[in-house]
């Protein structure tokens, strides 16, 4: 699906933001970057901030007009920081990033000038405006950084369609069954009263937020086991008797 | 909200980066920066990178170690790239941006080092390690990318919590209603028909697309007020007769 989405910068002042964005969109899985008449192209720059992502750059179509990057695309998505004179179709980046996965079209996302971002002309040539929601008086963000947050959210909805989370942590044990921490709470309540940290009367309380402690931390097998143990050790030191 | 959490820098190399975060952050209604034993700062990169966030950075704090950047804070997230010895609780950005709002607490959210992140036992203080889904291959952002990402995702929260969309547009005309809709769809096929376009004795599906096309347009009354002037402009040029 990523394929199907090109990234357009349209007149980049600075190489480096050329080479973060290449970036940005490799670190997502995106590939195909467009460069409308880039003011230094290639350069030095550009590479360095690339940090590896050289072959996006290498693979990189430089264009004389917004009208040819876009030629063969059936959507184009252009960003825009402020309210235009004419309503244009607004999304987040979350909509924009939905509306590409629902409607599998061949997609542009149009970035404009660092200093003036895109005219209205080459907006009113993008079916969608995406502004990302950033706090009034402050509302630029790098031209790098707003590639970074498109491609995130072209990632992160991927990955929202395939099955399972979307980041997956490989725990290395078994969560403890509730058998388990039953016999390692009993354990627990004996060796607290042997050591009378335990009121005999009432030990509940102390027993109820024990259980809910530990039962909140989603005890692993091996964890149960090494408080067993410790509770095994305590027994241990205890003076012989009774 | 925002003014709960707090951007942990360790060890940051580039001040560039420092720079990028700090505009990264303002864009997106955070504040606090602290920066825990950074190579060069202050610095002109950082401020030139900054573009405008000048007040974060003179605001940041300079620390020497992570303990103390994290001292007051009742949650610690820190930003980790690859599976870690032993598994640590791990989220994806959208679910650490969650978990802040929900807990309501005191929260760091720690960036490594730009080439080697955080070391295991930095990342041992922190209660969830957070994951932005890079490729596999090439998974490592640039550092000021990173924040933006998760300084996005925090703002998507705090505005996802508000009443209304996440981004308003603010459409200067309302919309058509359904009886306008129809005048003008009647006029349309009274015009068509002048002109000889539909088929008399077929008329009803060229109409039902013409009003497929125009209800999924949701024409607003400026709009459809246009499209009548049209069709009067056309009835005028139509030879009188009959």
């Amino acid at each position: 699906m990523q394929q199907n989405i090109k990234i357009v910068l349209v007149n980049t002042s600075h190489p480096g933001n050329i080479g973060g964005a290449a970036r940005a969109m490799k670190n997502m899985g995106l590939s195909e970057l467009v460069l409308v008449d880039p003011k230094l192209f290639p350069h030095d720059e550009a590479v360095s901030r690339a940090s590896g992502a050289t072959d996006i750059l290498d693979n990189a179509k430089v264009v004389a007009t917004l009208e040819e990057a876009i030629a063969d695309c059936q959507l184009a998505i252009g960003t825009s920081a402020r309210e235009r004179h004419i309503p244009w179709p607004l999304v987040d980046p979350r909509q924009a990033a939905d509306l590409v996965f629902n409607e599998q079209l061949k997609t542009a996302f149009v970035f404009g000038r660092e200093d003036r971002g895109l005219t209205n002309e080459e907006l009113q040539r993008c079916h969608y405006h995406v502004h990302i929601p950033s706090v009034e008086g402050f509302s630029s963000l790098n031209l790098a950084a707003a590639v970074q947050v498109i491609a995130y959210e072209l990632r992160m909805q991927e990955l929202s369609l395939q099955d399972g989370p979307i980041v997956k942590s490989k725990w290395d044990v078994p969560a403890a069954t509730s058998e388990q921490l039953d016999y390692m709470l009993g354990h627990l309540e004996k060796v607290l009263g042997d050591i009378e940290f335990l009121d005999p009367k009432a030990p509940r309380q102390v027993m109820t937020r024990f259980r809910r402690l530990f039962q909140r931390s989603q005890l692993d097998q091996q964890e149960v086991g090494m408080l067993r143990g410790m509770l095994t050790a305590i027994e241990r030191q205890q003076p012989k008797g009774e």
